[in-house]
């Protein structure tokens, strides 16, 4: 049996450090804030928002939601990231994917001041990321990288292949891995034989959105797997990740869906809402 | 014996096209014209203008050569970047590489008009690089990219070895080879068997800057390899590539160098400055 990467510990100690620095905001009086932008009509999405506000209360992070009906015009999501932009008093802006069809992400994401950017969606986080300057990274693949440090396994040398080649996750992953010394494979919905190259690898992360496209006929024994996947169950139950559970009799270490990736990310959102305050405390704007 | 990939018939097939489109701007009595920046010092920035001055010559481009000592103040050198961009005359900018030590590349490519950015290095461009949107897009990954295509190697589904992760080639092609649908894998200085990832390639694309960096027991018998090392024969007598000579005997195609890469990639550059002189009519501001 697998060692199973669980993220809670880490998300506890990362929680403590995030609740020691909002206090340290607070003694300057100076309110940590974030905004969520939520369309409404997609179940993951308000499920991630609420998900984001209990966090919030618990690390005393002020939570502003701001809720739209599914039919609301793009011109009006832009006008309040605006506005947001404009208050002072908020230091982070969120937008809950999915979108509804005929929202366009990308203009969105461009209007976020890239120093409230905590998604790291905006195209100079993009830069930032890719180049390894300074900015605000897309917090999933922090989690993915934090949770193998956290659980000694070293990627310098080593042979990771990716699997999924999205905006958000896969695409960051590659320079933050090439960053880190690793040999770097990205695999994808054209790759002929997915299993060839897991049987290669060193360390695998998933992240390509499919239930149980990794079986355990596709691994060995000293495989290490991060499963970034989150899909949900057929029958609604919950969530599962990329990677066929069963999996975890096979390979050396898994990371759990629920439990693993998507437990840090949320964390590591608020990581990056502090982040965003240094950057802003650093460009004279915080009041 | 390999299928040698030589650029030239690719290389005036190019060449004529961008002939062609010269005269079109001539019509309109616009006179194309490109600008490069040669700090001395490098032999190989001198051979490199040379090269270009000569088919600008042939292409009837305008070819203006900034030259100057090597020890000549950043300043002066972004000065002269700014004077460029002011010139509604001058289409593309170039720095010939390398600098010298001291003078910091980054400063001077944020200098450089995107519009007129023919090289690709400005932060816009390699960022339109990574998410796919239009740019001027570096010439050598372009040219490796081409030159396969025109050997009707087709990328999709192929599972393509990227050896470097440098900014201008390695990382560039990262992105391009993703949008053609290829499995990438990229190995760098920290990829402990080199050989075992080349032997599970269909193609492989050398840009390490390492001679004879891939020797014959590396490789097999129907691997395709672009050659797009340019590196200085110990004796000074001329350029080899990434790929050891012989291993030509033991692939099914790679890339000569000199012949290659590099003879396309000089070619492209001027594809640039077209692609350049289309983006500035669209934005109003040709003359």
């Amino acid at each position: 049996m697998a060692v199973m990467l669980k993220a809670k510990p880490l998300a506890e100690e990362t929680g403590a450090e995030i609740a020691a620095k909002v206090n340290g905001w607070k003694a300057q009086g100076r309110n940590p804030a974030i905004a969520t932008i939520l369309v409404e009509g997609d179940p993951a999405s308000l499920y991630y928002a609420q998900a984001k506000r209990r966090l919030a209360d618990k690390l005393d992070v002020k939570f502003e939601l701001h809720t739209f009906p599914p039919d609301v015009p793009e011109e009006q999501l832009l006008g309040t990231i605006i506005s947001l932009n404009e208050n002072a008093d908020v230091h982070g802006i969120m937008l809950e994917l999915p979108l509804p069809a005929g929202i366009r992400l990308d203009q969105l994401a461009e209007a976020i001041d890239p120093l409230k950017d905590v998604d790291g969606i905006a195209s100079t986080n993009k830069l930032a990321c890719l180049t390894g300057s300074p900015g605000i990274y897309p917090a999933t693949p922090q989690s993915c990288i934090r949770l193998l440090r956290y659980y000694d396994f070293s990627l310098r040398g080593k042979h990771v292949v990716v699997i999924g080649r999205g905006e958000t996750v896969g695409r960051p992953l590659i320079q933050m891995l090439l960053r880190e010394n690793a040999t770097v494979t990205i695999c994808h919905s054209h790759t002929p034989d997915l299993g060839a190259h897991i049987r290669q690898a060193d360390i695998v992360i998933a992240a390509a959105g499919k239930a149980n496209l990794i079986t355990p006929a596709m691994v060995h024994p000293k495989l290490v797997i991060v499963d970034a996947g989150i899909n949900e169950k057929p029958d609604g139950s919950g969530i599962i990740g990329d990677v066929d559970p069963e999996t975890a009799a096979v390979v050396h270490a898994l990371s759990p869906v629920p439990g693993g990736v998507g437990t840090l990310t949320t964390v590591i959102l608020f990581d990056n809402v502090m982040r965003a305050m240094e950057l802003q405390e650093a460009a004279g704007r915080l009041n």
